[in-house]
């Protein structure tokens, strides 16, 4: 039986931790769990789940789960997901928190030698070197949750990692794929979110509409496996069903290949080494997908992941930058502040003008990220479309 | 360093062992190996890898080696396979030798111990149960040497065989792949031997037209990794990239894909766990691939591939019948004795013909293979095309 502490219960990775436990009474628990602003949500997951601890956003909040729930430890805030992060008994800690919020909690857990299974981006995007050092350090285990990363991880199973050649990241391409940069020059808010292959949240299907999401997965991969950015390869492959793979040095490609349900990597992190079964999964047949497509990755066409490539081998604070800067302009896509293409333009001048700063510490890190954030600001209300 | 004793030296998988030797002199040492009649060939393996111990077929042949090169020992007939087999010193056996005269030499090296890479069909075909009981008796590793196989053995590293789901062995479906039935009626020799993807020996390539070749796969599949044949798959896959698959119980499916090139599952199998750069070997580049096909086998199709199923789960001596009809059809077809579609009815007249033996011994195995040979030999005299 293992113990799961769940930063981010109510998003999309956090449900579907909560489906693989519930799935898994016998193999899995949850232990904490931290939510923001969803109380109901949080009143659910106690009822079903009986935590010993629980987290929110708000002291309001946790008073009130408190005066439903007087045998339950609740408390909330920033402290309030580290103290979740870190809570006594929890085998296994998975960071499903949105954005830098996610960072602190991800490397006091660390600290505590305990075995990470990480969703939240900007821990290995910005702050990478830390976590990696501080892995190593307290003997904590990071197990990568999304996707492409968990394909990889699976690949590695077995192997030396003296022997990989290169690690090659499929992408689907996005919902714009098959577009020319000139077609992408009028596309809506409504197009871009009209991913072909996964239902995900508004930000990460723009992401994969600009590419920025294998961008910033290169650079997880980059940490994660240790690997130089010259031995990571972006290919496209629509059908988004082989993962990832690793090429070794004697030329043997390793792959992993499924149906795009999130639940399988995650449920591979809480039971890695070993698996589980998941029988709601769709099985995958390649006799029923009939065919697998595959292209080259145009960095011209996909500015976002050269951008990321770049920011990536600067390393330093670029990373934290582009990051920031992403997020920002993303969100005034979507609220229709910025053209498309922009997107990719104030995220070149926001690394442009950035200095970098060479081994950001974390503070550093969430000082470039506000910084970033107040300055991408700025520049869209002083944008045309305003 | 690692000694190798070598069975079948003249052979494809036997020379290309060879290379893989010659390109890592600091990890690989060539200690014994055994040729048929191919004296040039042994001369010139002497010369150059100056190997302890040498076996040929026949006596006079053995004996113009030693004037040659007195200081090298040197044997002959099955009792030399055997020697080369169990020569001390050699860490690991390979078996490429043809027919199931490669079977004693297995056994005889299992009861010592020794780690063998099995390229011998027989071996694990018709001595299967005997062959995986002995090595665990003995604690001798089994490696394969060919491409599906070693491609499932890698889907296996780090993994629990409890948790497997299914085998998928792909199949490139052979010379004939999109012809009908009815299309097969006449077909000739030499479009037979006509393989799209790989370049092998013609007894393979016709195997690999009538999809016996896959068929004999399975059964060898059945026996090195323990899956009832209920777990195992045949998926058409005209490119051969994707060398063969695992699925896994949480529906997480790995694959091992790369360019057709035998060195690399030869040299896998000698440098396991380990893996060494293949300079030489190309690299496979999906973008340049561009497309991945699949497709439902088709049993009524492929007639040599149900028998082979069929004569699977029957077990006992109905394996070894399938085998060696098959042998003797397929080399009747090659002299042009019986029609490519008459392939299938012999086999599938010699298994209806058999009375299942049970648990067959050794000498009981070779004495049905040899019975089988006859009885085809006699029904292909007595053919209308003779």
């Amino acid at each position: 039986m293992k113990s799961i502490n769940l930063l981010g219960a109510s998003g999309s990775i956090g449900t579907q931790t909560l489906d693989v436990i519930r799935e898994h009474p016998s193999s899995f628990s949850l232990h904490a769990f931290a939510v923001g602003k969803n109380v109901e949500a949080a009143l659910d997951i106690i009822r079903e789940f009986q935590p010993k601890l629980v987290s929110v956003q708000n002291k309001s909040d946790a008073e009130l789960i408190k005066m439903e729930y007087p045998s339950i430890r609740c408390t909330y805030g920033k402290d309030g997901l580290v103290e979740v992060a870190t809570e006594d008994g929890g085998d296994i800690v998975v960071n499903a928190v949105t954005g830098s919020l996610g960072l602190k909690p991800t490397l006091e857990a660390i600290k505590l030698g305990k075995t990470m299974a990480i969703a939240n981006k900007e821990t290995l995007v910005t702050a990478g070197h830390i976590v990696m050092e501080e892995a190593a350090k307290y003997k904590a285990s990071l197990l990568p949750v999304d996707s492409e990363h968990t394909a990889i991880f699976q690949c590695l199973q077995g192997e030396y990692a003296k022997n990989i050649e290169r690690l090659v990241i499929t992408a689907s391409g996005g919902s714009f794929r098959d577009k020319t940069r000139e077609e992408l020059e009028g596309v809506t808010v409504e197009q871009a979110l009209n991913h072909p292959n996964w239902s995900m949240g508004a930000k990460i299907t723009i992401d994969s509409a600009t590419m920025m999401n294998k961008g910033l997965e290169v650079i997880e991969a980059h940490w994660l496996f240790n690997i130089p950015y010259e031995k990571i390869d972006v290919l496209l492959h629509k059908e988004s069903i082989i993962h990832s793979m690793v090429e070794f040095h004697d030329s043997s490609v390793m792959a992993q290949l499924g149906t795009p349900d999130m639940r399988v990597p995650i449920q591979y992190a809480l039971s890695y080494p070993d698996r589980l079964p998941l029988k709601s999964a769709k099985r995958l047949s390649l006799a029923d997908v009939g065919m697998l497509h595959f292209q080259k990755m145009d960095l011209e066409r996909f500015r976002c992941l050269h951008f990321a490539f770049e920011a990536g081998k600067a390393g330093g604070s670029m990373p934290t930058v582009l990051n920031a800067a992403n997020e920002v302009a993303v969100q005034a896509f979507l609220d229709g502040q910025i053209t498309f293409l922009e997107i990719e333009d104030i995220v070149e001048q926001a690394l442009l003008k950035h200095e970098k700063i060479a081994h950001p510490d974390l503070d550093t890190i969430l000082e470039v990220d506000r910084e970033t954030r107040e300055w991408v600001h700025s520049l869209v209300s002083h944008s045309k479309r305003k």
